[in-house]
């Protein structure tokens, strides 16, 4: 397939050509590049909804409902979860296969897992892509989902257009979900699990902490949602929520969108010019002689790039 | 405090010149470059010990008895806990105050929390900063300690010279830790609150993980330790762990010390070069029209790196 070939056919909505773009992404395939140049005039139409929370709290089987939901409105779903992938296992754990039966044979729902990339950034980077592939392809709504609750995780989830956190009832996920920092990045929150003992407490611990937080007249203040992902209780509640804010922030959105954008230009120059320097300043080894040097401490990080730069800037 | 009087001091461990240094670092201020380059020769001998694991394992409190083990050998010790903070609480939750009272009127035991800087690869470049700083006041062994499970937090603790992956019994922790990925970042596995309910169960079911992993004859297979942090039970025994391993990995220890310094390389170059960008290339207010230009679609991402690219390189 040409690049030309895959834009035409990733634009008409093909899901082959979705699945190939997204494994150029993950393959960090060079060729991503005029792939993206060439779809990125045609985004910007769907609505991007990061969905986080501690390990365990059900948010693949929530986001599985939340399909649903949203296929009722006939508008179609593209989902990446990121999966790190684990040498234990030999690949994505509780990947697709299992996670697209529900939704097999449905051309408007799409589904990817993506496997961490290991270097800081890449994984962000990657997701961002990901979304405008769906994006360009036609997809209504980009559900992103993360597995853990790191710095990386809140950062994906925090450039969505909407960032819901999901919480699971008296397991003192609540308190731990504000020591992680990601209390403060929740548009929505879900307490899923609701059935479980102690749903109605970990509901008001949560909007006991958003009270401390005084928010202006008109200010969206974040609501709390109980979910019982496994039945499908409380999620055609979620997605009115999802719309109420979506028209809410109608008129602020853009900012949130010009954010996003200018988190992923940096990314990109900063690794833009770290592979100019080593495909074209430095002579092949000269990294690793660097990286010598610096272990006998006969220099240090700073002047390394200060020399670097010396050599590549003009 | 001139930073010629900051790096004396410094080397010669004085705590208050560490907690100006370690606030340089935190402020992204441009003159903890200077002290790094001047400090940088004096360090290579602290050994890093990083310690990971889903929210709620216990960390601080085992970080807290382990900091009193190493003490008990009269080793020196700097912990650097990777905190983030949050609006509702307007700073470091369960920070370095609690913390700090154990072992207060130590002076050779130095505890910082590091707020999370909002921005992707910050904080692991600022803890590996920090790590430097303690390394050059002579501490001898550093602990670092992270909130979290996502991939920023397995990228600090997988470039520390050990990492220990803090699992709690029952809990499901070992399948959701598999999930987010960090059991293969473990090279000691610690089952911590080992008085509760089915500790042994959560023992047996890493141990039957490992065994999936077929390791080559005198390679490292990760011992799991149970502890209980709150007595103290089982400290010993990991601190002893800590050394067995530290032992076994004495010839290839700088092989991954090589690999933490390529990667903060690369962070550095990435970054430099984006500063210079901003500082230098662009005239003033370019970068925001570029991020209109992008949100109109009237160009891409990257097509707009390309065209900072042509005027920035040589």
């Amino acid at each position: 397939m040409t690049e030309a070939t895959l834009s035409d056919r990733l634009l008409a909505g093909d899901p082959r050509a979705i699945a190939r773009a997204i494994s150029l992404i993950e393959d960090e395939s060079p060729s991503r590049v005029d792939l993206v140049r060439r779809i990125f005039a045609r985004t910007g139409n769907a609505y991007l909804v990061g969905v986080t929370g501690p390990p365990g709290a059900g948010k693949s089987t929530l986001v599985d409902r939340l399909i649903s939901e949203v296929r009722k409105s006939g508008r179609t779903v593209g989902v990446v979860a990121v999966d790190p992938t684990s040498p234990f296992s030999g690949g994505a754990i509780l990947g697709d296969r299992v996670r697209m039966q529900a939704h097999a044979g449905d051309p408007d729902v799409f589904i990817r897992s993506m496997a961490t990339r290991g270097n800081l950034g890449g994984l962000a980077r990657a997701t961002g892509e990901v979304a405008v592939v769906f994006d360009a392809a036609g997809k209504d709504i980009v559900l992103i989902e993360t597995v853990g609750v790191g710095q990386d995780e809140v950062d994906i989830v925090r450039t969505a257009d909407v960032s819901i956190v999901t919480i699971v009832p008296g397991s003192g996920d609540e308190i731990q979900a504000l020591k992680a920092g990601i209390m403060e990045i929740a548009d929505i929150f879900v307490v899923n699990k609701a059935d479980r003992e102690g749903a109605d407490r970990t509901v008001s611990s949560i909007q006991a902490m958003l009270s401390l937080h005084s928010a202006a007249d008109g200010e969206w203040r974040p609501p709390v949602i109980k979910t019982v992902a496994t039945t499908g209780e409380g999620v055609a509640e979620l997605l009115e929520t999802i719309e109420k804010f979506r028209a809410h922030t109608a008129t602020t959105q853009g900012s949130r969108r010009r954010a996003r954008a200018e988190w992923r230009l940096r990314e990109l120059i900063g690794q833009r010019f770290l592979s100019h320097v080593e495909e074209t300043v430095l002579r092949a080894g000269e990294f690793e002689q660097m990286l010598d040097r610096i272990a006998a401490r006969e220099t240090d990080p700073y002047s390394v790039v200060d020399a670097i730069f010396q050599r590549a800037i003009r």
